[in-house]
């Protein structure tokens, strides 16, 4: 595997894995007390946020290791995390603002680590995209899914997922295009907090009903009745056609 | 793995398993749809309908490829195809009849693939069964939980895993018995489709509450008490026995 | 694989990974009935129970084969023992003592399942122990948010995934410390049975809620006054300091 990372492939430093990593355990810690959950939920349900998608991608992209495997001492340190966070959830209630953003940034490496592995086990364009978003918010998703909710990502609500997609395209786009790969993770890491930030600051919201049938078939009738109208005029101008039979295509 | 499904394995058209995975798509989008999820819910629902069953397989067979990974340009068609059901799901609302027959031919479909690349990779007869009923229905059974509803193939319903697994057992019985595979599969498909229609035109439902215990305790009383009888009357016939002791048999 | 469980793994015997399995078939498919599943989903529900957890388990260990494809000929006699659970559910009924029994020592044997495979594959200690407890309870875990509930084991209530996690631990300071592994199993069954029956006799609960932080802030606050109370003293002893400063300390 060693060998495979080591042709072409962003070497995301260690200490951004660990960040992200140990914010998705604090959400995902947090998360579980809001529910009440035990001790062993709450160690669970951190766990979950913080490796949920990794597992994803690396269960999908098959032979080339686990990340949660393979470094067992961070896990230890993420359930002591988890542990803190049920012992001195006081401590985080009031967090807001420093969370927000800690999230945001965790999403964003998230989906580097995501989009970057993908590339570098040789996956296409598409894979990339796909692996990226998926890795950025599917520990989230797993998370919510474990405690019998529909996921915050399926529903309307600030750029989440959309955000992880965007860093993710990005990345692909660059890495595809022979940038160097560290600038595309930078540029990965700063489209995913943007547009989370802007889509919070702004308050714009994926779609939750959107059914443009109407519309369209208002605007099928509207061009309808405008080619018919020219159809008319043609017919008129060429052989002054009666009135009788441009009224029965306006009817129509 | 080509040459793995080279020797003794049924190459499903393309266009079979392209159209499964359409129509899986269409229906995960519209099962979104109706529980107002947002567009990044009506995509991964829809993927993971078409998918999931599939994506399941290849995880347990191991190292025989994940089918998810290997068309990325067929994942962009779908993800167009699930924004498409997003934006005009108008559309489907009256196409009951339609998706019925695709929906039934679709998971037909699956329960082919399944018990066909199971077969394939050297699985036995159980396995064979097992992985076709689970490609069938372990799509819309995950699209299920992951919105917090218990999946509703587990619940009373027409024959609809019921017919997959009916599918699975067909084609499994005819290739172990060395029938022609493209036999194989058309009486797997047929059989799928034949039972889930059957199964609606009757209304066969799958029992959801069946406790035989009263029944067979009774039986059981009741073979007790004839066995008894014959073991009296026996008794009576070889020794003559008093009555008192059969009286004892009967009290029991 | 055969040749990686040879060397310095224990060899369960089969009939005791039979009984767990067994046992877990029976748990799960009571557990559809008492919601009303119907016959496939009773199934799935049983063999989830019984072999989610080791699925996972092999899953995240990649390429050491998944337990749940070897045995086909188990898995008929769980479905055969799941319908019978189905037919005959009056007979489970008021088998609470003796299936409490049963069901830990499952768990107890599920734990040793999972902690010596991930021994065998050469996992370190924090590995055999975090997969020894996911075995132990992630089937059960599986089967709750399969029909949108949140896992029992991520709820208050008596020790479970705590008794998993203990034998898992037991097991794996005896391995890695050398000492026979069929001891080591032993001991991990006990631990496994004995914390099970101790939590439910004594009516031991995980806790949901423990905020530590109002304590620690009211010790903090004591810590500070008594420090403060040791300077003003020591200042006054060495300087006699006036009183005002030492009241500006107890302010804070």
């Amino acid at each position: 595997m060693e060998q495979l990372f080591a042709d072409g492939a962003l070497t995301v430093p260690f200490g951004a894995d660990f960040f992200s990593v140990a914010v998705g355990v604090i959400t995902g810690a947090m998360f579980a007390c809001d529910r009440k959950l035990d001790i062993v939920g709450t160690i669970v349900l951190g766990l979950m946020t913080a490796y949920g998608g990794g597992i994803i991608r690396d269960l999908l992209l098959q032979d080339d290791g686990v990340y949660f495997m393979q470094y067992p001492n961070v896990i230890l340190i993420c359930i002591g995390l988890a542990v803190f966070v049920f012992y001195f959830r006081g401590l985080f209630r009031h967090s807001g603002q420093v969370l927000f953003f800690a999230d945001a940034l965790s999403v964003a490496l998230f989906a580097l680590a995501g989009a970057n592995k993908a590339f570098a086990c040789g996956e296409g364009f598409v894979m990339v995209v796909i692996l990226g978003a998926l890795t950025s918010v599917g520990g989230g998703a797993l998370r919510d899914i474990s405690v019998g909710e529909t996921p915050g990502v399926f529903q309307r609500s600030n750029f989440y997922a959309v955000a992880g997609f965007g860093g993710a395209l990005v990345f692909a786009a660059m890495a595809f295009a022979n940038a160097p790969l560290v600038l595309a993770g930078c540029a990965c890491v700063f489209t995913v907090v943007f547009l989370r930030y802007l889509s919070v600051f702004y308050d714009w919201k994926t779609a939750d009903e959107a059914d443009l049938t109407p519309k369209v078939s208002h605007g099928a009738r509207k061009a309808k009745g405008v080619a018919a109208e020219l159809f008319r005029r043609a017919t008129l101008h060429r052989k002054k056609a009666p009135t009788t039979r441009t009224s029965r295509f306006r009817r129509r």
